[in-house]
């Protein structure tokens, strides 16, 4: 395992990665109880609570698990998992998206409540805390009735944007209500700040891979989009993104900072403050897409980009689909010196976003809870993580590689050259399941032996079983 | 008054312009019982039927008045009312439109709840059905408790596509669910279907005035608006229309075919013909606005252009905001072939529609009564409208003109060209009232002295007061 991050580490993620060598090296195994938490913090000579820090990463990590009031043991050497995906380094050129033909056919696949859902990025509704919602929408309609009767012009609920504002301290800002914008989900946001600051034509650094739906965002608005060689845990690399700001006047650069999509990582703290300075240096507006932030495995909500921003250029945004309601279409954005424009373009894309899911998720927020919910839903994911990476080591051809997220419930499956996704696609469709192919995260036709696997829903026997039928399909591949 | 449609005209609408004639003539006076429907029917030989939508038409403008069962009389002499609005014609160039900061400050005055609400096309709250869709929301979040669980992708739900593929008929089409897209209001289906149809640079033909939005997004896309000169009875002059999509290679068309915002006029069917088969001809798509057909005064809901299209080259976008619910951007679209790329566009820009108001929405269409609902809306916008246009009439300085709606709840005025409407709107906020000035409805600052009033507010003493002081304010910038 790389080690790229460790001199940047925390404390904490230092004393786990101890414990992880250990394990890894076979001085821990399987079924071995690991030191209780006051040795370690003795031993370490760290706090307590550093320790137990430590604890939870690598519990969420799958190394250990904790058994009732008796500590914590060793649950699966990390040896048995699939290695990382290999980084791919390579001069980008800008590029014209062509998936779009393939994406319309996906999605409508995907979409398919019937199928066994690996595909769309959709946590399981057993996750969610529909009940509370509910009952907070029944509240609203009997107390607040006007709520439908007027637009809701931008910047959106009043109430919602102070929710925000008050949890910007977890990631590291200090929003004020009025620096908040309140969009149809973060997909509005991230298009109206890409429309705010590029034209046709210009051309938008990313993530390669990236989300597939910005990619063809970036083509439909007409611009291009240049794909930075992006490593599964340090992300961008920052030289190759230095030179391409010159040689291809890069308008602006997306970003998703904590828990990428497809690949899961969360950029520490220094690489956030670097890409911010150096973007900064050169006047490239940073769009920060954080729709998986509060899916972060640690113990603390990792910060955002913005955290580091002194010239308003870095644009944030993020949503509550993919932690309270995905059928809300709540979103926001903050968007620095660029907050006129993109209000204006919000008015003029969609005049208003629709008041009734602003204000029972601005209820839900204010009546507390949000952490503790969260700190459950982090856990159900990492175990879903963690028990798909096995039966994808176990199932599935020698050769395969795949990602360690540190957040979020996505995996990213680099298959044996043999392999083509595009077609094992097709073939899971066939048999009931839904994948995503690696292909659609590129808009240069990269990835065509990747896959990203969504561990959305709890195990279960149908996942199982789908998993072993991924695995047979993709030996007819090799063979 | 002109006649320009009469030869089109439906039957009734030619025996209520007897009455009109007869009126306007002092041959009936004020207060004076007109003939009694079954005379008229004898007299006129035309059906009961016929007789009784030329006295709904009549009343609906303002002409005549139902008296509990002794029969219709004679209100308001039309002569009272302020003549309509002079023709302009021009031959138009295209033009990139310049009043984006203006809007922002204006939206944001108009949507000031403290304010009197002349400004933003908003219906009264008193007037919308909250108390039935808030039933309807309670019951479903406590029925159907996952609608927030899932996205409810592209093309949206299947029950609200149901409802309004079956009121379809109502306004000559026959669509099927499959056909119809949903979207986060009409806004968003005309911007997908702007994108859909053309690019950035390209002209889009459209009404002058117009929809102060619609030349904004226009702008905003990078593409050029090409103001076709627009009577306030019978719409765009086809003949420029048809000059101009050569000599500028015209992409798109937008209308408002039905109460046009803001002239209020209804095209009559044989215009809608002509202009669908002149842009057929050219191969120019024609996308059509019916935000505000459901609120034409006349007994029977009037056609789309839609109606006659035959080669699918009709984009038909509206929604439910002027009618149900502002607050919970339910709109629609029938792309006819540009189908799948405005349903590929629209999971690129939103990803999905929320849920719940869909489903809202929906359930009232099934559960009946809309047809009975909508009668009253439009009886009460009609009067508004009538109580607005006497009042300006009296207040007004001598040389103003107004439109006269022939659905929805908003007046055109022209003003003497001494009075700056920019400056009036200044002055009248200072004075707690908002109203919109012309100079917004044209991308090339036409209208300056023009300004547009809504009525979406029940007559009261405040909006009498409003247009005083309104009618006072305009008296300055005329001595």
């Amino acid at each position: 395992m790389e080690r790229s991050t460790n001199s940047e580490a925390p404390l904490y993620l230092k004393v786990a990665q101890l414990i992880e060598d250990q394990i890894r090296a076979g001085v821990l195994r399987v079924g071995e109880r690991i030191p209780s938490i006051r040795s370690l913090s003795r031993k370490q000579k760290v706090s307590v609570s550093t320790a137990l820090q430590a604890y939870f990463w690598l519990e969420n990590r799958g190394y250990v698990e904790a058994r009732n009031k008796s500590g914590f043991y060793v649950r699966v050497p990390a040896t048995e998992l699939a290695p990382e995906p290999k980084f791919q380094n390579s001069n980008p050129a800008p590029a014209e998206v062509d998936v779009g033909d393939i994406l319309t056919k996906i999605m409508r696949a995907v979409s398919d409540r019937g199928k066994v859902p690996l595909g769309a990025a959709c946590p399981s509704p057993a996750l969610l805390p529909y009940h509370k919602l509910n009952r907070i929408t029944r509240a609203i309609a009997q107390k607040d009735q006007l709520h439908s009767s007027y637009y809701q012009f931008p910047p959106g609920s009043e109430l919602l944007r102070r929710q925000i504002a008050r949890r910007s301290l977890d990631f590291g800002c200090s929003f004020s209500a009025q620096d908040i914008l309140v969009t149809c989900g973060a997909m509005e946001a991230l298009n109206l700040c890409l429309r705010a600051v590029a034209k046709p034509g210009d051309v938008i650094a990313l993530e390669s891979p990236t989300y597939f739906g910005m990619l063809q965002a970036i083509e439909s608005l007409g611009m291009r989009a240049l794909e930075i060689p992006t490593h599964s845990r340090t992300g961008m690399n920052l030289d190759v993104l230095e030179r391409s700001i010159k040689k291809h006047s890069v308008k602006a650069c997306m970003v998703m900072t904590n828990c990428h999509n497809p690949l899961g990582y969360i950029l520490s703290d220094e690489r956030k403050k670097a890409l911010v300075e150096l973007l900064a240096k050169h006047q490239v507006p940073l769009i920060e897409d954080d729709l998986y932030g509060d899916l972060a495995f640690d113990l603390h909500r990792p910060k955002v980009a913005k955290a580091f921003d002194r010239t308003g250029m870095v644009l944030l945004c993020s949503s509550f689909s993919k932690v309270l309601a995905p059928g809300f279409r709540v979103g926001w954005v903050e968007a620095g010196r660029f907050r006129d424009a993109v209000e204006r373009l919000k008015f003029l894309s969609t005049i208003a976003t629709p008041s009734l899911p602003q204000l029972v998720v601005a209820t839900f927020l204010e009546s507390g809870g949000y952490e503790r919910y969260l700190r459950r839903l982090r856990l159900a994911f990492s175990e879903q993580v963690q028990a798909t990476s096995q039966a994808i080591a176990k199932y599935f051809p020698s050769g395969t590689r795949l990602t360690r997220p540190a957040g979020g419930y996505l995996l990213w499956v680099e298959l044996p050259k043999a392999v083509n996704t595009l077609k094992l696609f097709r073939q899971a469709l066939a048999e009931n399941i839904t994948i995503l192919p690696g292909r659609i995260f590129s808009a240069s036709g990269k990835f065509p032996s990747h896959m990203r696997i969504s561990c959305g829903y709890p195990w279960s026997d149908d996942v199982d079983r789908a998993l072993l039928t991924l695995g047979k399909l993709c030996e007819t591949h090799v063979r």
